[in-house]
């Protein structure tokens, strides 16, 4: 309420970016950018094989070669363990350790005086392989006698996990109607514009890294625990990185750069290629069979799913990102009964990882799709049986969890609205799609920064919050100036380095602006005090008879600038105030999980070419749940950027492999969306209601919108044409071979 | 009274020097060890004449040169101007505008891509200069009819102020005896290890320097104020600098380097030589006609004094120093009637800066050796002298000044007891005297500081005093582990980098353990108030039941250490503390001048060789008052480096010039104290009596040292010898002249 009477002056404008001048004249500097003097050229030999037992590395002829500095293989991993990773199974070798498990992986890094030189080297490394079977998806893996990749997993589960609510079987037995459909979604790369790049540094000082992650302070924490150093001599810098959606959460190459750079004893430079970066990380691939119990009216009754990831060679995040599916398959929806059960499995295949949100449109390319096949069959309209069926705002949507924060009918009619639903074939024969995404957004707590009001009345803020192309050195400089009441012009965001800045859990999950930007609010409201105490010594005046505006305390008709203030306070000898803010365990609500809910709807008119099975886009309507917009423009540019992604795995993105190869690696070969693609008709809907629990009632936005695409799209396809398609990309050969299909059984 | 009863853990042990390892081992890096990438080398053209019309400069030929980047003259400055200088006169051009005014003026700048190259380009700018009278010592300066230095100041004054207390006419009225003595003490250089050496770089973000200074944050202000930036787009890095006794006090070459590196348009570095750093500043030469009446019991009844302070071609700090010889010039002594004059002179020398104990030296060389000119004209003790006539603890020095904060006759008798003081003559002959200095330091407030303990426990400190071989990094990491209770080796001091690091006034002045340590005191007691609270909560105690050691609190028989209470008041997710301090206006005392009063006491044994005019040093104990040693090795340290920088002056040191030129200005030329001139006994008396407003009742130290000693020396000589000198340095010649004039006046 006290939110509401606020008046902003910053805060809620589509302020100029801050670093967008330095963006578009090139000025900005991303990790390949930075110029370390000594530095070597790092390259990474790579297993041509998905699954092999190195039966031995010889590298003494590259090491002889004219300009190799180094070569590192796991027999250099002497004193400290070859071993990295976040989960307690810590599975994943910095470099092959005995085998290679993935086409792809790293059995040897050399470090040169450039990169021709190490690719030559390439040549001089024997590495004798004993070539070994191979399993790329889920149903191989899991298959009864099929080999193990790591020892301790059996039928190759890494990790499984369940929710249960109610009794499924008596759900299905009062149901009018189930539904069994099994949905594939593949392997993605994350495609950010800048792959991963590393330097790294280690000295008497300790260990220097600079490196393109969202993730400083976790690169910090891994680099520290794998080479026994404390926090404090690891020393990460980030200042400009080039997207990551997940590809940079957490220690990706950064430790086999370190241990290359410790062998090699001077800076070493890896620069990945966009082949590499597809060989380091990747969405999850699932297979997910949906069994849903209705009543002819609508009303669902019961959900039974069973969900595979495929995870790849590594633990990596998979625990995590399997866990999230049991919430986010449910999508909006209340169900009495439930019965999920979520596997992670391992393949010879490159990791999968963190990706915009996790597990999100994966899942709800299962349920979205089965809700129209519900839909269709009940002879309903699919935005009367969501409306149905949404869980309302207080209500609970998975037990234990938080409930429901938003109003999902409001935000839903909107965008069905805006798009001018009438029915799910317009009157011009054009087919019409929704999708529904509620997400439990990682969102972890812990963010602490300190803004510094210099003697000049100049502001610095430290924050640990990466700028990874989403504006959070724009928005988080807003916050400062609102409540410091400066303008923005005089608020500086320092690049990261974590020698200096203070902590920050990581860039992603939607949590900066929500976390990091509560951390900043209190620091400078922290600040704000501070000058208000010297503002009413110098007035002597209380404190609330005292405004600050513009850099400039005002009261009894007078003013005085903070600079002047800071000066006097500091015996004219200059000075400086700091403000201190945390975002700690205390800001989460009971029950902790969610700190908010997440919200993705989209709505889609498309044309079908029944010729080439070609699908146009003609109107998209995408909404996400602002809380309060801190920056319109950019809340905006989030969401129809996170639909536009969708776009990407909806017609074009998938891995393919030959023989445990990825064949399509290239920048070339793997297609993503381009500005043909935007929608002829393309809105953003951005609902405030100014309850959530970051800055001034906002929340986090960005993962939503790439959730409903895909389902909205193929229910699209399908209302329009009859062609349902259970598998992406929506290409237009398969787009074809499913009309095809359709008229058959139309004809039949 | 608190502070008595603390036990102390780590502060008042001579712990292992933080960052003594990375010293001898060669690993700590000096500015002029950095490498910058694409960094030029910079070069100053300077004047061969002490006044000159400079009538053109032509730099075409230089400027096409290969490998020639840029060169500088002051018709670059078209949007700045081209004067600096701390003071209202702003009389100090960057570069050389349309005169030189001494000899090693900079005239012109050159960027090359090797220091060669840009020698070479020396030859190739023409400068065409008509050569001016130019004025070398102060009378010169001052006589009617020079020409003026700035056209401001008439017969060359920069400054003049006075000190009268009572009638000093009334006193020498009522006075038995009268004194009147002239003093000269030369002009001499700082010789820190490290000469002058900086990096510049201007870019789009703003303008980073890397300098060997001793105030990061006023070469900021300067840099800032010259090239109008905000104080926040300034970027000053400094680690480890070789030494500075005031050469590095504000901005000395920074500005010109910073507007090379402008015009250059990449990094330009300059390293100056031991000459160019003798031609960039020195201590003031001064000349000091003193007139004091006594009684014949050797009451001091009234002093005149006429102090003349060749301040050279800029104002610079002049001024100060010339405000602080008339604190200086008093020494110890209660005076009823004082009249003190002091003049600060331009002339065309290289101009004047702070250094250890600004006037102190100086003015001590005349009051101090005309100390023992009564006594022995009295037929008085030397000490006996001192003792009748030293002011008491809490009686006044001076006007308006604090009142004295310490028993002068106290630690004056364990100095000349510890000497063995039993007149002014062993029974062996050698010579002894004594001298005293009572001083009011600069120690300006305004210290701000950081303290952040990390998740893993390690303690990281944001402090922006420099590590000028002081020990700073040391004495800093105590205060802040006996505040949080860790040992010495979880803390790490960052280096200083303006972008993150908080304000510090500055180092020098005595201030940095005094005002920079109540700042990290505060600091670290902040956060460990937040982990006394964390701990509270955690074992569900009060405050007063958690004991902090070694990093873990306890209570209860139970212990949990700092990182596990972070990491679970940050919701398991890492996480930081920040404690923060300031040393504000509120620190300084009512009269606010002087924070504390700096004490030197020398007391020295001598044989003169007859023969030679060589004077060999027996025996020296000096002593300074710590308040509270909180490592004593590096008090002493600090006390027995000032007295061996006071033999330099004393025996060796001097500017000498030669038509207007310095004319012994290389290391061979230039001597200084080696560890061949250390006393045979050298003994450092610390005086802690608790009370001083540092942390813990420490007081600064360094700059009292060096003020005794010569005067000492001096008194000893004459008494054993008959031979009084007057002016410095004590060189064999000089005292070999002065013993031959001393017996003929014996033999008259």
């Amino acid at each position: 309420m006290i939110q509401e009477q606020r008046k902003f002056s910053i805060v809620g404008n589509s302020v100029h970016r801050v670093d967008g001048v330095d963006k578009v004249t090139g000025k900005a500097k991303y990790t390949g950018d930075l110029v370390i003097p000594e530095v070597a050229e790092g390259k990474f030999l790579r297993s041509p094989y998905a699954h092999a037992r190195i039966r031995s590395i010889d590298t003494r002829e590259a090491e002889a070669m004219a300009g190799v500095i180094a070569v590192l293989t796991s027999k250099d991993f002497t004193d400290i363990s070859p071993y990295m990773g976040r989960s307690k199974n810590k599975d994943h070798p910095i470099i092959a350790v005995d085998r290679a498990i993935f086409a792809g992986q790293p059995v040897a890094a050399v470090a040169a005086v450039d990169r021709a030189t190490a690719e030559e080297a390439f040549g001089k490394i024997h590495v004798d392989y004993e070539e070994l079977p191979a399993v790329i998806d889920v149903d191989e893996a899991m298959a009864e006698n099929t080999p193990r990749i790591h020892d301790f997993a059996e039928r190759n589960i890494c990790f499984q996990t369940e929710l249960v609510k109610g009794d499924v079987e008596k759900g299905f037995v009062e149901a009018d109607e189930i539904f069994e459909d099994t949905f594939e979604f593949p392997m993605i790369y994350h495609y950010s514009m800048e792959p991963h790049t590393a330097i790294a540094q280690v000295d008497s000082d300790g260990i220097s890294v600079w490196t393109s992650t969202g993730h400083p302070f976790g690169v910090r924490q891994e680099i520290a625990e794998i080479f026994h150093y404390p926090l404090s001599k690891i020393r990460v810098h980030v200042n400009f990185v080039g997207g990551a959606y997940g590809s940079k959460s957490g220690g990706k190459i950064e430790p086999l750069v370190v241990a290359l750079a410790r062998k090699a004893q001077r800076p070493v430079r890896v620069v990945q290629s966009v082949s590499e970066a597809m060989a380091t990380c990747r969405r999850h691939a699932i297979k997910c069979k949906v069994k849903t119990g209705v009543k002819k009216d609508g009303t669902l009754v019961a959900k039974q799913a069973e969900i595979y990831l495929n995870t790849g060679a590594y633990t990596e995040t998979g625990p995590i990102v399997t866990g999230r599916t049991l919430t986010r398959i449910l999508g909006p929806y209340r169900y009495p009964n439930l019965k999920i059960n979520s596997y992670c499995v391992y393949t010879n295949t490159v990791s999968a990882a963190s990706f915009r949100s996790i597990g999100g449109p994966q899942t709800a390319w299962a349920t979205e799709s089965q809700m129209d096949i519900i839909a269709q069959k009940l002879g309903l309209d699919p935005v009367a049986l969501r409306l149905k069926n949404l869980v309302k705002k207080g209500e609970e949507i998975r037990p234990k969890f938080r409930p429901l924060d938003a109003d999902l009918a409001k935000g839903f009619k909107l965008v069905v609205d805006k798009l001018g639903w009438d029915g799910p074939v317009s009157k011009d024969g054009r087919g019409r799609g929704v999708g529904f995404g509620t997400t439990d957004p990682g969102a972890p707590l812990a963010s602490t920064s300190t803004v510094h009001v210099l003697a000049d009345g100049s502001v610095v803020v430290l924050c640990g919050t990466v700028e990874l192309g989403q504006g959070a050195k724009t928005v988080m400089s807003q916050i400062v100036a609102e409540e410091l009441s400066v303008s923005l012009e005089r608020v500086m965001i320092r690049p990261i380095d974590t020698a200096f800045t203070p902590f920050d859990r990581s860039t992603g999950s939607s949590r900066s602006t929500t976390v990091m930007g509560k951390a900043l609010e209190l620091a400078g409201a922290d600040a704000r005090q501070q000058i208000l105490e010297l503002a009413a010594e110098h007035f002597e005046a209380p404190e609330e008879a005292i405004t600050l505006k513009d850099g400039e305390a005002m009261a009894r008709g007078k003013k005085v600038s903070y600079g002047e203030l800071i000066h006097h306070h500091f015996a004219m000898q200059g000075g400086e105030l700091v403000g201190r803010g945390y975002a700690h365990g205390g800001m989460a609500p009971d029950p902790p999980n969610p700190l908010f809910w997440e919200i993705g709807i989209g709505a889609v008119e498309v044309d079908v070419d029944r010729e080439t099975g070609k699908v146009h886009v003609a109107k998209y309507v995408t909404a996400a749940d602002a809380g309060k917009a801190l920056h319109p423009l950019q809340c905006e540019g989030q969401d129809e950027g996170s639909a536009m992604m969708g776009f990407g795995h909806t017609f074009y993105e998938s891995y393919y492999f030959e023989a445990g190869q990825i064949i399509n690696s290239t920048m070339v070969d793997y297609k993503v969306p381009t500005f043909d693609d935007v929608p002829d008709e393309f809105e953003s809907i951005l609902i405030e209601d100014g309850n959530g629990p970051g800055p001034y009632g906002s929340k986090g936005l960005g993962e939503g919108g790439i959730i409903p695409v895909a389902p909205a799209v193929a229910n699209a396809i399908a209302w329009s044409t009859g062609a349902r398609i259970r598998t992406l990309p929506l290409t237009p050969e398969k787009v074809w071979r499913a009309l095809q299909n359709a008229k058959k059984e139309q004809s039949r």
